[in-house]
């Protein structure tokens, strides 16, 4: 599919939450028709592939004499806006195979659809003014019943998307009841657009994914290595105070490993091939930091005072996407998880996921994002398949869960028999400004690789006993996490994240050496500072730095070098007029210190 | 090869400075028959190998009817001390190939060695009391001459190191000139055990090598990981300061930027195999850094002004030794390299090569090395073959690098015709307390992969030049520095790298209360400190932490509650007996500040 298709289709995911059931959809799916009939009047020798709705529009593919672009759009919505105004009946009328295929003689797509109806389906065709369309319903009654609508872009797609077959062009188009809801969509789209993480990363240079490296192989550019290096830090020192204790894991591990933990069995197909050394030996790239850190468990014997033992990395992994799923720095071949892997009694559950939320909490205050929900996966008890077996363990689990969330009076969703086989888990999920959702994090609870890794315990009895494990990581794929970041605050990244935190402008050549002076104020706080030095004039360096989102603008001339001030510009727009330097070291060491 | 015998080798590497010419080596010859000789007086069957003269000392391989082991030294030793009283001289003869076979005709493998002779060989002996030994010579003129000597170890070797033919055992001696330094060597071989990384490691549970992950795939433990990341954390900022931008780039790549860089051709054999996708694309774990480098680069158009561009990465890399030649942490197959490249005009190269030293110099500072010397390779002008091709760019490298050590009055040793083909480097040899040499850091100048790569900057005429890059590691391979490290310090790593930095002991457990209370205090400064409450005698905890070489145990008990004090003890053995809380916590900062 090609990427704009893509896009298109990911809007339309992300939008999902605006889908209000099968009366917008059927509505949706008569205005594809009505685009059908537009694009006939003006094409009438148009082949017809499908035309059906889909979350947040429609779409028809369509064989033409000539690509359609988007200055097309106009033509083919006057036409679209003359046939609703004309109030046109959708009449449905059941054919025998034999009319169909009389009917659609001309049409080779659809002929293909009827030979590949069951024997005994039942055929139907719409009928709508010159228009009419195999088609199994249902429709409104008449395309007056259509409400404000828009085309929206235009991308090939093989016929069923198969790149062996014909390219169609797809045009993809939404509907809405009222104009306000369908303004407010564009508007989100038009801001999606905006706020798109690749177009973003290109602007500010964050990062860049190159053919000669390979797709989905993100490279860190220097400004968004500074952002992703802020919040590794903040998450090891936050993860340190919690008594995590961080290790470093390598990349690869014999096979054997993953064939232990089962990820070879059950996982085989998102893993890249192994390699295999010259004794015959067989590496595998990993695709998770579990084995590596239940090895380092497995180190000493550990008795019931050592736990809960938490072992934390910042551990990159790789994984075998398709290259047609790769996207910007939301679908990637390698990420690094802010990773952790608790091993504790069945009795410091509750306690262990209390601070796991804490720890959630304190980083989505950190990085801006404050409209969350949590969804808890349980087991279905009378699905006895399944799960891995003991109701007692289930019970203690998801009950530990459960009273933590409540203790913290956290907003949380119950979701009955969607646990993985091996244990309970607990997502967030994270409302962005545009209403999108993401799945920022996920805590698993794990009955299964202590089992499949014999791990144990000394207990206070002196007995064995197997510890349980949860898998947690509140920044989750560093790469999925930075996209989200980005678009949610659209590269106006919070102070204490932005890669240059604040520009001193001098007005003039002559104002240079103050302008270097009050940047080594900032300079020895640490804060990230530049001197627009450059031979431009102020208000050209005033709106590069805006598109930059750098969030302080220091402006400094003959009066500010005199008074020891500057004059302060904030890339909100927001003119703070002048102000003494150290007022302005403390301003920004503030905003720092409490993550604006 | 068995470990103990690369760990015989390897100390006998280490210690290659010590090596006093042929006359030192010529002696050790003659103790390797002199020892030969008693072990033939308690075996009359033994079967003869080799026995050669070594860096810092000798071994004999024999073929014997039962295991030798250390308790058999003595008696050894006892029976060579008697022959070299006895003041035996060595004769030499030289015979004909059939005589040779004659007299050696119940020992294989000297009857091995005279077959492989040449033809026109002169075949000659070397008799010296009862033992009598095909050998080449020279030896001292009679056993009396034979210093002070000493048996060391046994281990088993291979017959000509093939793992097919029979194990022999190898026992390794050495001799000196005089007691004195017979002792001095012994005491560092002794001190070299005491600190070999392996065991520190295992002892302070510094890192582990997993047979389930691989061989030479480190997982660093908790107490690693904290050093680890202090260092990293160091270098960064210290780079970030020098203006180094750092980036984060993938582990592994297309197999062909390998064959662009050149690494494919050149380097195969120390590179893991490639892994095959799929769509037939190959990819291959990363050997080294700068070919992502190199991308990033080539991102976007450089200008002059963009110059110096330095890009800096912890970048992993994974090679592929041989499974024999793997040892701790000091050859692994997969390490961290605290790498940079430095893109940069030929006129700029003495002053980045100024500022690469200076940064080395504060890094060996801070991790307290302190006897160090520069080695500068440069080409054999007069070898047309080797070298890429410009003399006026060799000229214009070679002076830049050799002005810059000189404006920093660095002590430096040339080496003619030591470049690599693509360009000259510095590289620094850090000497430890031991004696040994580590080379610690290398600083490569590459004219060729600008060129491979077509690399270019516009310059202030607006033409294309190439830029000239330097490879360059201050701290090189995180672990070989860190198994460095941790032999130069025996473990007491400077406090600013200590896991624990501060331990308080109560002495009984009503003082529980006030050392949770002194911790805070350290803590609260991010001092690492931990309170021993265990329930143990006072004693034993402080060796415990002195076992731990924990900088400063502050032992807490009623005077020091009463005072508000603590009873500073230092790994050291100092004991600075009561101080106030708050003096101690200072002492310790600065200790930290200071990279004491």
């Amino acid at each position: 599919m090609s990427t704009k298709a893509k896009d298109a289709e990911q809007l339309a995911y992300h939008g999902a939450e605006m889908e209000s059931g099968s009366l917008l959809s059927t509505m949706r799916h008569s205005a594809a028709h009505v685009m059908a009939a537009a694009v006939l009047q003006m094409f009438p020798d148009a082949k017809f592939g499908i035309g059906p709705a889909i979350e947040n529009g429609f779409y028809y593919d369509f064989e033409l004499p000539r690509p359609i672009t988007p200055e097309d759009f106009p033509e083919i919505e006057e036409r679209m806006r003359q046939l609703i105004e004309e109030d046109h009946p959708f009449i449905r009328e059941e054919i025998s195979r034999q009319q169909a295929k009389e009917m659609f003689r001309d049409q080779p797509y659809k002929l293909e659809i009827i030979d590949d109806l069951p024997e005994d389906a039942v055929i139907s065709i719409y009928k709508m003014a010159h228009f009419t369309d195999l088609c199994r319903g249902p429709h409104v009654e008449s395309t007056g019943k259509i409400g404000p609508f828009k085309l929206l872009s235009v991308a090939s797609a093989y016929w069923r998307g198969d790149e062996k077959r014909p390219q169609l062009q797809r045009i993809y188009g939404t509907a809405f009841p009222t104009q306000e809801e369908l303004d407010d969509y564009l508007w989100r789209l038009e801001e999606a657009k905006r706020r798109d993480h690749r177009k973003i990363g290109r602007d500010l240079e964050l990062f860049m994914i190159s053919d000669e490296v390979g797709p989905g192989l993100v490279l860190w550019l220097p400004n968004g290595s500074i952002i992703r290096r802020e919040l590794e830090n903040f998450i090891v020192k936050a993860e340190a105070r919690e008594g995590y204790q961080h290790v470093y894991t390598p990349h690869i591990a014999k096979l054997g490993l993953y064939k232990t933990s089962g990820h070879w069995q059950h996982y085989r197909d998102a893993m890249f091939p192994p390699m295999v050394l010259e004794d015959g030996e067989e590496y595998e790239l990993r695709p998770m930091t579990c084995p590596h850190h239940i090895m380092i468990y497995k180190h000493s014997l550990r008795s019931y005072r050592d736990l809960p033992l938490r072992i934390a990395e910042l551990g990159t992994v790789y994984r075998y996407e398709k290259s047609g799923e790769l996207t910007g720095m939301s679908r990637v071949r390698g990420f690094t998880i802010n990773d952790a892997h608790i091993f504790c009694r069945p009795d410091q559950l509750k306690e262990e996921f209390i601070r796991v939320i804490q720890l959630m909490h304190e980083v989505y205050r950190a990085v801006g994002f404050h409209d969350y929900v949590y969804r808890l996966s349980l087991r279905d008890p009378s699905d006895k398949e399944k799960y891995v077996e003991g109701d007692e363990m289930w019970n203690n689990a998801e009950n530990a869960i459960r009273q933590a969330l409540d203790e913290l009076g956290a907003d949380y969703v119950e979701a009955e028999g969607e646990a993985a086989f091996y244990g309970p888990k607990l997502d967030v999920m994270v409302r962005d400004v545009l209403g999108r959702e993401f799945a920022a994090s996920t805590n698993q609870l794990d009955f299964y690789l202590p089992e499949r890794f014999d791990l144990e315990y000394i207990d206070a009895d002196g007995e064995r006993r197997r510890p349980v494990m949860i898998h947690r990581a509140p920044i989750g794929s560093m790469e999925r996490f930075f996209a989200f970041l980005t678009e949610q605050h659209a590269g106006a990244f919070p102070v204490w994240l932005s890669p240059v935190q604040v520009v001193v402008i001098p007005i003039a050549d002559r104002h240079i050496p103050y302008a270097e002076e009050v940047a080594s104020a900032f300079s020895r706080h640490n804060v990230r500072v530049n001197v627009d030095a450059r031979n431009e004039r102020m208000n050209a360096k005033i709106r590069d730095a805006q598109m930059q989102k750098i969030p302080y603008m220091l402006i400094v001339g003959d009066r500010e070098a005199q008074a020891g001030t500057v004059a302060v510009r904030k890339r909100s727009g927001e003119d703070l007029k002048g102000q003494p330097v150290q007022d302005v070291v403390q301003m920004v060491l503030d905003d720092i210190r409490e993550y604006k």
